[in-house]
């Protein structure tokens, strides 16, 4: 498998979709599939379908179809799942708690160590048995622990100041939920869920539907 | 302005972007902005800003640059923020609860109007001042209240359900935070917020970064 070729983030993006739909067959006891069958229930084309698949090398076989297993570990894989994460999330206000009540996250091996915060009337609630802490502490913490990736749940203002503090802590990955685009060094990951974007993209198709 | 073109969803997705970065230099008082200058606070380049904003007729002038109160005010129209939304929540679990609370909605002209769930130990209970209440009500809410958004926060297992029951109660547009593909009519509207593809995504960056 070629894992260093340059996918496109369209193929990328569908990754995801591919992983959870060979999951749902994977529970339901289901050993190989055909790129018609895969299109009929994700909705891409049979020749979408092997040619995103075939970006990382292809796994089908010709009259066969794809190993299901197989194929759900190896886009795991590639996807990075073969080991588990270490989060943090930075804000403790609704959607932060929110998220580290997900348990969601958990299955696909990501572990929320903590949550952190300016608010001391904050400190030491605890979320399941996640503790919000002392955002002045979250360097050391992130040292200590060894963080793979934080979850950046501050309000927009405060954004780029607590990005900064992360890449400085040696944070190269954040999942970015603040209304904002923060600058972050290029070896820095950044992945935005906007969810204002989201939704007025939502009531543009609804105005092009009612009008 | 010709609305009814066809404009791919990439535009589309970009839209709510140069919303936001206009309200931003509006509020510094900023009256006008030639491409360039919008190309480097948005990263977009300055001829992909000028071709996605010809979609929709072209707000520029040459030698002068866009009027940026117009050109938001125009891009809002587009959006479909001419008016109010009324939208409910279906589960008030974490995730719905956290929604019922994030204020920005209302920035942008969203009212939430009530939270749906099928627990009655949840029924009465206030988020904010919008109350749970019981789910075997909310064809009658819908239509009573003239709602038009419904948000889906419930479990994998019911989202199917309820998507059917939302539709069977005139709902058209549905903003889906369930981890899963649900199935609708075609003049029915589906925004997803699929939190797990959206990691999965950054776990693949990570690891691209990080091998």
């Amino acid at each position: 498998m070629n894992g260093k070729c340059k996918i496109s983030m369209a193929v990328i993006r569908r990754l995801p979709k591919y992983h959870r739909y060979l999951k749902d067959l994977l529970n339901r006891d289901i050993k190989r599939i055909s790129s018609k069958e895969l299109s009929d229930i994700i909705g891409f084309t049979a020749s979408q379908i092997r040619q995103d698949l075939n970006n990382f090398g292809g796994f089908g076989q010709q009259g066969y179809g794809y190993n299901v297993e197989e194929l759900y570990y190896e886009i795991g894989k590639i996807l990075g799942l073969t080991k588990d994460y270490k989060t943090i999330i930075i804000g403790a206000g609704n959607l932060g708690q929110a998220l580290a009540n997900y348990t969601n996250f958990e299955r696909v091996g990501f572990e929320v160590k903590a949550l952190f915060d300016i608010n001391p009337k904050l400190f030491g609630i605890k979320i399941r048995d996640i503790e919000v802490r002392d955002m002045d502490n979250v360097k050391e913490f992130i040292k200590d622990k060894d963080i793979d990736i934080a979850i950046l749940c501050t309000n927009k203002g405060s954004a780029q100041g607590v990005a900064d503090k992360l890449v400085d802590s040696g944070i190269k990955a954040i999942w970015n939920f603040a209304p904002i685009d923060i600058r972050v060094p290029k070896d820095v990951i950044v992945e935005n869920v906007n969810l204002i974007e989201s939704l007025l993209t939502l009531t543009y198709l609804y105005k092009s539907v009612n009008q």
